[in-house]
């Protein structure tokens, strides 16, 4: 920032010093009795465990039970400088939880009241610790649903953290998309309310829009508003295997850009199939496969089967197989449901790596085949899915974690995916965020003049750098 | 904000000194030649018009070509300390444009390129002077559309600044939702690029919608990337007349909630119904009427309409009549198009004022009634269309802006619908912004923790106070 007065005071991030945590943690200890935890076991649970980020496990644990109780907590740490990391169920994958300068772990997971479901707004009121599956079986009766599934049974707080989305995506958006209004409390442990309940709104800066996929850098999320949808009358779902990546992501293309509204599209390459094969002993073809979803009434799912069908066949897409019977769409999608696991299955015991890049779709077949080729290289075991209506793929490499020669090669492979997605206008992340693994990556993606922008909101909020630091920005 | 350093030096908004304007202006003048104008009807059109915010013009007005010109004249004025107002088409209206410090008015109508449209990707780069209609113009061979239509052939720039909506806005969401990347000259003059062409990125702060309804107040948009929406294979429009309010507002609900993805729907109350009939010489019930309008294939269209018709019956709606031909959905949906003129036709020569408030839509004909029975017993001419499905309304009264009685009385009258809407979990705007006129009541909107964020970010960006100063944020 060239024309500005000097910037303030702002700290490097640090471990806080001996007395400053003693002082936290005696004064947590006191208010809040057996929800202050320092034992080792709960403390490394709350470092990072899902990737290869070496667990950083935070001094103290502490689990709040209302905004006020957050608060008290913020402002205590803020007083003595002491660093706090914001922690949903620990789900996420670039080490948005470790505590590389140690601090307070403020988990939100005794905070999973849902507070008012408004059935006729189609919204909902809900605490950062409510799950996105409670919520769903908490909703279901009313005929209502939440869209967003990432992988993992994450806590809404934390998706919103991190802009999670998954496969709904490309019919129902992202978080950023389906979260009307947020009650946070900032780093200097001030509460606010980012919104109104109303559907949309132009009174004011979007702090809602702020905080979702600020990874807790910019303060704790301690309730939400969310926007549901109606479970639909009907759904239909299919499988169709293409003869290349190409075929299968240009039919996506062109069901998109038909206008079907497709509520789920799902990519599974050559070596996921072969996985699947050997994890459900199937003899599903071997070749690219699109897994589709739509929602509608009964007449409308079947007359958008029967359009993405006849795209299919133009591409050379083999027999689509479709069905809307319950028990037959959990058939056909199992292999889908399966991935993760079975992926594993091409290689016992090897630790997975879950990357995660975007790009536009139009450049989508191409970077998935480079890939491809770049692992046939590399001779690495490597699946990879995708939610390919929206251009995002993710790759599973398969590793010894022990073997320092595999951790590297694998290290620079997940680098060159990176640069070959930024290289198509794409991004480094599509929906797991940048945490602590991928915070190289991001001077890669954006200006440094945008760099300096994000940089200097988090001062403004965040002056001590005491709110999840060492995450999103490098430094 | 209670725990932090000392805030940095922020000035109070000022008008520029007298050399400091004589020294922009020569330079301005130096650089861009005839493209700066100092006469005072240009001056005096680049303050505001469409309102009652009395004409604030800003001491000179400088037309930019391309991004790195407005950065040219960005930092000039900083290092003057001289204000500046981004200005797209001046449609704006709550007085966004005004100069009350006057300044230098940056007027973005030469920067009108479409600079490339990726129809696979259904995105397209434009230059913030494009106009919606001028898109939608150059859009129309490739069968793609943007969606986003407010009242005035505004320019996307400003759209963006306002978080524009419109009739849409029910099926394809507001600018904060059709915006995949932004370009801006920040305060400081430099140049961020927002994020990628990447439909969907978890890759940081979130600056895109930061900047869109920041008003023009964190910085001048220089480029546009937006989401393309394939344009339907089929519309059907209908239009019903309701008994009621309650009843018109209660098939909005049913119709949404049943998952009919309905393009739009708008109300139209039992005054604005008369006006249509004098200013068209029709003799329609004058009884709240909802335009509605259903995209997709011939088959999925026919069944939303009939759908929808059984819904409208079971709520006591009148005949239900709909179309797909496009003169027959003209013919009915004209009363819709011509409301804005037919409201005036209540009041020859009266000036009026467009309010914009939204609610949950559960409070919706509860608000709408409230209102009315406020128009009634206040004696005013004050027809109301909605954009329903959002639960954003318009009422518009018709008054004498030379008797100061009658603009006491509607002043009145327009605080108290945003004070019912507030009560209603509502917000002050749905889609027209702050600006001028709006500050005041967000201080009634948001806690005081969330203005001080505001003005954190506000202070974190634009330190001199200098971009569109005194607007939205209330100091």
């Amino acid at each position: 920032m060239t024309i500005s007065p000097a910037a303030p005071a702002f700290d490097k991030p640090a471990r806080p010093d001996a007395e400053a945590l003693a002082a936290v943690t005696l004064a947590l200890t006191r208010q809040f009795g057996n929800r202050t935890v320092t034992s080792q076991a709960v403390r490394e649970q709350h470092g990072h465990t899902l990737t290869w980020v070496a667990n950083q496990p935070p001094d103290v644990v502490v689990y709040p039970e209302t905004t006020e109780e957050v608060a008290t907590i913020v402002r205590l740490c803020a007083i003595h400088r002491v660093p706090m990391i914001p922690f949903g169920t620990g789900t996420s994958l670039e080490g948005h939880v470790n505590a590389p300068f140690g601090g307070v772990s403020i988990d939100t997971s005794l905070m999973k009241r849902v507070v008012a479901v408004h059935a006729e707004d189609l919204d909902c009121v809900v605490e950062p610790g409510v799950t996105r599956k409670m919520l769903n079986e908490h909703l279901r009766d009313q005929g209502l649903f939440f869209p967003i599934d990432p992988g993992a049974d994450a806590s809404l707080g934390g998706m919103a953290s991190t802009r999670a989305s998954g496969t709904n995506a490309v019919r129902y958006g992202t978080m950023k998309d389906n979260v009307l209004s947020i009650t946070a409390v900032l780093p200097n442990g001030e509460i606010v309310k980012t919104a109104r309940r109303a559907r949309k709104s132009s009174a004011g800066y979007d702090l809602t829009r702020l905080l979702i996929g600020a990874e807790g850098t910019l303060g704790v999320i301690t309730e939400l508003t969310l926007r549901l949808h109606g479970i639909p009358e009907a759904v239909s779902a299919g499988v169709c295997s293409f003869p290349s990546i190409k075929a299968a992501c240009d039919v996506t293309i062109a069901t998109i850009q038909s206008g079907l509204p497709v509520a789920r599209i799902e990519l599974a390459d050559a070596a996921q199939m072969r996985a699947i094969n050997i994890y459900s002993k199937l003899s599903l073809p071997e070749q690219p496969m699109l897994f589709v979803e739509f929602h509608g009434t009964h007449a409308g799912v079947r007359e958008q089967a029967e359009r993405f069908g006849e795209i299919a066949a133009e591409y050379g897409g083999g027999a689509f197989e479709w069905a809307t019977k319950p028990e037959d769409r959990t058939r056909l999608w199992q292999a889908r449901h399966d991935a993760y696991w079975a992926a594993h299955a091409l290689r016992p015991g090897a630790k997975s790596l879950s990357t995660d890049v975007c790009v536009p779709i139009s450049r989508l077949a191409e970077c998935v085949e480079d890939t491809q080729a770049d692992i046939a290289a590399t001779g690495l075991l490597a699946p990879i899915v995708g939610h390919v209506g929206d251009g995002n793929f993710h790759v599973l490499p398969l590793f010894d974690a022990d073997d320092p020669d595999e951790v590297a090669k694998v290290s620079a492979f997940v680098e060159r995916i990176v640069e070959r997605a930024l290289a198509m206008e794409g991004t480094c992340s599509g929906e797991h965020g940048i945490g602590q693994k991928k915070m190289k990556y991001l001077p890669m993606e954006h200006p440094p003049a945008t760099l300096d922008a994000m940089w200097a909101i988090k001062r403004a909020l965040d002056p001590l750098n005491i709110m999840n630091p060492g995450k999103i920005l490098p430094s």
